[in-house]
């Protein structure tokens, strides 16, 4: 396999501020080879992540997206062709592929995945999303029942996992959202307690209200001023777990942080943690199979949010930072 | 007893920006009879610390001090008569008594000290500060052997004993002070590996040269922009345990907290955790033992720094706030 086009996203320059369509060009590569221990794939669904704008500020767990490459990211995506003993053609994988419909890349950097109906469902509940609300929200939230759970970003395909999660494990959940539609979807679909639209409410203000007792457990996934507000109403002995700031990441160099930092840390006796996927993997096993119970039991309901055509690709991160999706975003290749 | 003077210092007005002598005023009390189940006590040693400041920013782990009320803080002080079958005149006690020369107080807000000389060692290495040193770095910050720990306000009471803590926990340990005399103390008498004057020195820069391989373990006394440059040299899965923030308590109200908040905890994977002394309450008797066998070894060298005469109280908190003192500061009442 080899000849062919290979249309494919590059990153033409690195965003000073706002990320914008003028940031991405859509050229047409050529259908790698694989070479000895490589898989050539073919992508069939791209994940699309708040992550993604923030690899572009600089190195983080992964080094920075650099102008003129392909745009980094992950993908589920069909084997077609193996120089790996340890995949065949036909094989599902999560793997960075990249913004392009071919990839050839070694077997040791993708993961097999079980092959199922939707696959889509790989990026979401049992993908990068679902486990990290698990471990998250498990490991490092640590809520017991009873506990007043809150979480940012609610409606995104974290957020709407990891309430859902505190609601089996006998929390009341508050979710922050932007926007009347998403916080309804949080009360009337999802069954979290209580909903606040940071858009309209003052989050302050609005915790107050609904968590009259004060908030245990923050899940953040947007840092900034919603943070600094949890941070005012959280308990003595709370637990922030920090997965995201997506708040921070679609402009200029990262702003000042939340105000009461570190006093209401100390006065308060708060644990703020950070942590990403990558450091419960000894865990994976475990949290797949909750997950899966949950999912088959209708405990858990998944939403996602699926474009096509790999020209849609960088509309879809724009849109994402900005707050339109609902549930797991992604682009389905033909 | 009853007839005799008190004289006690009260908090005249609650400072709005920078603590200043005319907040307070030195007035003249009556001895107070001590009630059933209390304590008459006359005051020796006069506690002085950062906290004191926070307390009149509004309600902490503690209520706010009110103005118009004699200045909280704790001391040593001896038993004179007691209404208490706990308590007997002569016994050593620690307790709130604020800032006179006696007071009648319930016996179960008094903590029963040993006599011991010097008196002083009860209010440092065997007091608050030391145990906070104990608690705070060894069961919140966790340092391993070979670990590289940081503390700031090293020079103070709390962090000139964490950094030697640090050192018999087999650390490379850098203290954060503010002067050429304080750095000089921490390398050449009590063991530190590297000082750093941060009203000298960029301490980003600082940090980067005398930590090449980064900081696993922050003790953070003073919270503002050292904690941020800490936080951009902290090692993936890096713990910094929020013991205060000298640096906000004495000014207006407190200003956005560091950058890289929440950025550069999800990042490196960071714990930040806040903690106060009464949180490790059940293990205080392992901790003691630990520190009475390092002093009385020549392991722990305690510095104290004692001013005499309640009038001085008031200037002696500012010049804290101030970085005056090396050590423990105290007042000693005649």
């Amino acid at each position: 396999m080899a000849a062919g086009s290979n249309r494919q996203i590059l990153l033409i320059e690195t965003p000073k501020e706002k990320l914008a369509a003028s940031n991405f060009k859509l050229d047409i590569g050529e259908i790698p080879s694989p070479k000895e221990g490589e898989a050539l794939l073919k992508v069939k669904l791209i994940s699309l992540d708040a992550a993604n704008r923030a690899w572009m500020q600089g190195a983080t767990y992964r080094s920075a997206v650099e102008a003129g490459t392909i745009m980094t990211g992950g993908a589920i995506a069909e084997v077609v062709e193996s120089k790996s003993p340890d995949l065949k053609a036909g094989d599902i994988v999560f793997g960075d592929t990249g913004w392009q419909e071919y990839a050839a890349l070694p077997a040791r950097q993708l993961q097999k995945m079980e092959r199922m109906e939707p696959l889509s469902h790989l990026l979401s509940v049992y993908g990068i999303a679902g486990l990290t609300a698990y471990h998250g929200l498990l490991d490092v939230g640590r809520p017991k029942a009873g506990d007043t759970v809150v979480v940012s970003a609610a409606a995104g395909s974290v957020g709407s996992i990891v309430g859902q999660i505190a609601k089996l494990k006998g929390c009341t959940v508050i979710g922050i959202a932007g926007g009347d539609e998403k916080c309804a979807l949080l009360t009337k679909e999802l069954g979290f307690d209580h909903a606040i639209n940071y858009k309209k409410e003052a989050v302050g203000k609005a915790l107050r209200a609904a968590a009259p007792k004060g908030v245990d457990v923050y899940f953040d996934n947007v840092g900034g001023d919603i943070l600094e507000a949890l941070l005012f109403n959280m308990n003595n002995y709370g637990r922030i777990a920090c997965c995201g700031a997506v708040s921070q990441y679609d402009g200029a160099a990262p702003a000042h942080g939340p105000r009461g930092i570190p006093g209401l840390i100390v006065v308060k006796r708060l644990t703020m943690q950070g942590f990403i996927l990558t450091d419960f993997n000894d865990k994976r096993a475990e949290a797949l199979a909750d997950l899966h119970s949950w999912v088959n039991a209708g405990k858990i309901k998944v939403r996602e949010d699926i474009l096509s055509g790999i020209e849609n690709t960088p509309q879809a991160l724009i849109g994402l930072l900005a707050g339109e999706n609902v549930g797991k975003r992604m682009v389905r290749l033909d």
